[in-house]
């Protein structure tokens, strides 16, 4: 790995984004969820669901694509079974699960913004991995450089967002090197935790080695640094192919966040029954997991939740649904049983950024949230399933998310909110707009809409009827229009483009393997 | 009152809407919420918002703009002070409170569609009291009688409605003759539960009359049978007007429901924190309240929570904001506090049916449900602060009603549903569409939208990029066009009608005491 340079041409490029259009924002800070957990089963029940996920890796086991990652199982004392499947040990796989930390702190290049995934602490991500992008003037369009950059700015802009998914795909770039080159833009034009794709050994060596340069670590302080995180999606069912398992392995040795997420559409790749969708999640999860904890005792993790149904007409994948709602109230449980963080998600399979977007959408939120949720992926910008990134989705989600920032913030009750005295004067039939009470705290008092329209029929007729979702498009322009960049040290810059430039000119990465 | 005329001409005049169009429906049922609710509040917190509520009511008092209510407090032992304020003794009120009961049953004509109002019950209404509708053809106009049932019938089509809440004004009607025409729209038109005006002693005496008939009561086994609901909204801060003590003086007699609603708007009529608007709120519904217990003990009554706040930029009111969803969280705290059902609403402010529409209904939703509401008030149609009822927002929030319904469902643990053989049976890397466990299950594992569009971006776009609001508006004309009405005792119409026609005769209601 290349050396750290010593700093010294320390460039402030600008102020954040965040003081300079505040009106768009709620000031940063780690969302705290101050309600206890709706819970979908009894411990009973949760229990139940446990024992059969142990069944399943114990007599079913998991088929591992990945000579590495079968070799580390069996050291660890699980059963290597015909057609390379592994059989787990149910007191091993638990005893490895425990090692697993039950918080990850997410440290930030900008230094107060840490993120901490675990306990009551929620962290936002926006969307991550649309191939298209769409909105109101270019229609639905494969994503670009240009794009993905856009939604670099417009994320920075808003504090709500803590952590960056790569929202799209840069098309035009080709795939040894497009993680240069996107890992430069979000580090360059955000300040949020980015997120490294396991696109084989290369490109997560590559990745790792820019977030070093860019956070200022040497080797040593970034192995015991988690600065971004990673999704392995097992294939679900019951199995862990070659790249994911490379992935889980490299991110565990490079003490970064690995999360494991099984992509368990119930009816589809996994049983009918949500219930058994859930079996199955669980037993995915725990095998991904504790293979982190093999490769490296404590490695940061988190159990990802996924499990949605498909429309069993079509065999289309829905989100939002009412059984996604109550398998991520269940989601929260079964991660809670292992003291292990929860990742859920906000999608929808809405093909445009209208009413059944924001209804879908909603659903999975309160689902994740109040199911406990530790780390929210994809909570802006996701359309269609995942196929697509929305600017105007995008900006309708920030408003969604700054008003559940909102909700988070406990009402303190005190005799100065109480306001007896103030109802004491008003009295009977009056009103409290002129009031002192009013007066010390109106400006304050509520929280002030990104994008709602309160105004009345009339005057919002005059001003041509327009809906939320153009206002939406409107106020992505505005935002894209007053960005301004972060900080960023030039001399880490320098280090950055040398080590990039490098990498390219070796060919870049073979994203295989 | 006119007597009851025996039966025996009973004409079925069709079957039911839900077995002709089942495809939009969910299957008939009360809702039970399954969650503990969400609490906003610790005990010790809650216990100072009742202290407070018992002060004002005891210090400041409540204006009461009636005499025989007036009479009826001071002679239950209250103390009536200057200005027509009565001083509540605060034992006093809480003995009477305690005389209500804490569940009320609402008899539908429809025998096996009574709605439980009360515990984990809930039941739904559409929305109530709009002076203008609106579709994407008609645009928005002013509600008339043709509307007012075109809303019956929509509403009629769908079970997840409860109840029926006085869509929009029936304009073109004289205000002494309206009553008489949309209760008989409701009862021919529905088996909702019906809601009446308190709109004075004539008006309320002609409705119950109408649903005396309706429900083929005698006088004494009408005054013993809750049919119907009312709201009384106090004229806050600390206010009840002549016609809404009228209304909670002749509801009890009458053993109907009344929902004493404050309109506690948090920056306007209330304090500017919520934890004080709260306040107010509770003091004003154990006002109203407790006049009914006193005219009646144990007379069936519901807490009413409405408390929001405004935009204090403009004064405009705001629906589905942060403050809003914590009202609502508290509002069941304090209704739960007194044993007493809850009301709540789902509004909004957005002035068109779109994606502003839809996340502010669904805050609101989320605080009403998760707050433990036992009748959601306004559940469809609702737009622009109450001031439109709109055909596409109805069809909109009949599907997000409708996915609620069906997450208060229960999830089963059994083997059945661990699924356990079939995911052994399926393997590794397979898929479960033709399992023997999907086979079993797919026809009815999920819920089926009737708005949500699932299918994918080229199939959507072929058929003309349709959005969800323009899909509702079409659901809308499917759903009239398919409208049967429900069965009516052809000698109870009778009776009805005869009714009608000498009460139009001798001038309908003077509405004005």
């Amino acid at each position: 790995m290349t050396a750290r340079r010593s700093g010294g041409r320390s460039g402030r490029v600008a102020k954040r984004q965040s003081e300079a259009i505040r009106q768009f924002d709620t000031a940063w800070r780690q969302w705290v969820n101050p309600y206890p957990p709706i819970e979908q089963f009894s411990a009973d029940e949760i229990e139940a669901i446990h024992r059969a996920s142990l069944k399943v890796l114990s007599e079913t086991g998991i088929k591992v694509l990945s000579a590495p990652a079968r070799e580390y199982y069996v050291n660890a004392g699980m059963k290597l079974g015909e057609d390379d499947v592994i059989h787990f040990d149910p007191d091993l796989i638990m005893e490895l699960i425990r090692k697993a930390p039950d918080t990850v702190t997410l440290h930030s290049r900008a230094k107060d913004r840490n993120v901490i995934i675990g306990g009551r602490n929620v962290g936002v991500t926006t969307s991550a991995g649309s191939p298209n992008c769409s909105d109101l003037q270019g229609g639905r369009r494969p994503g670009t450089l240009a794009n993905f950059e856009n939604y670099c700015k417009v994320a920075q802009s808003f504090d709500v967002i803590h952590l960056f998914g790569p929202v799209v795909e840069a098309q035009e770039l080709p795939m040894n090197l497009r993680h240069l080159q996107t890992t430069r833009s979000v580090m360059t034009l955000t300040e949020k935790i980015p997120f490294v794709y396991f696109r084989g050994k290369q490109a997560i060596a590559d990745c790792y080695e820019i977030l070093r340069i860019a956070n200022g670590l040497t080797d040593d302080e970034f192995r015991n640094t988690p600065t971004c995180y990673s999704v392995a999606n097992s294939n679900s069912p019951l199995q862990l192919d070659g790249l994911m398992c490379r992935g889980i392995i490299d991110s565990a040795r490079a003490g970064q966040m690995m999360i494991l997420t099984p992509f368990t559409l119930a009816g589809a790749m996994a049983p009918v029954t949500i219930v058994g969708a859930l079996v199955m999640q669980n037993a995915e999860a725990l095998a991904g997991l504790c293979l982190s904890q093999i490769v490296r005792s404590g490695a940061p993790v988190c159990y990802g939740s996924f499990t949605s149904n498909v429309d069993m007409k079509t065999g289309a994948p829905a989100f939002g649904t009412p059984e996604y709602v109550k398998a991520a109230f269940a989601s929260g449980q079964l991660a809670r049983r292992y003291n292990l963080p929860l990742r859920s998600s906000g999608p929808t399979a809405s093909n445009a950024p209208d009413a059944q977007a924001a209804y879908e959408t909603q659903m999975s939120l309160w689902g994740a949230l109040m199911g406990g949720t530790n780390l929210l992926l994809h909570g802006a910008g996701w359309l269609e399933g995942g196929l697509t990134v929305s600017a105007e989705k995008f900006i309708i989600d920030i408003e969604v998310l700054q008003m559940f920032a909102e909700i988070f913030k406990p009402l303190e009750v005190t005799d100065e909110t109480l306001a007896l005295e103030a109802i004491t004067d008003v009295g009977h039939g009056g009103h409290f707009f002129g009031t002192q009470h009013t007066l010390d705290r109106f400006e304050t008092a509520f929280y002030s809409p990104l994008l709602s329209d309160w105004s009345n029929f009339e005057n919002w007729s005059e001003r041509g009827s327009v809906d939320a979702t153009t206002r939406a498009n409107q106020i992505w322009h505005q935002t894209l229009e007053a960005y301004q960049p972060p900080e960023f040290d030039l001399a880490r810059l320098e280090e950055m483009d040398d080590f990039i430039a490098r990498r390219t000119a070796e060919g870049g990465a073979d994203i295989s393997r």
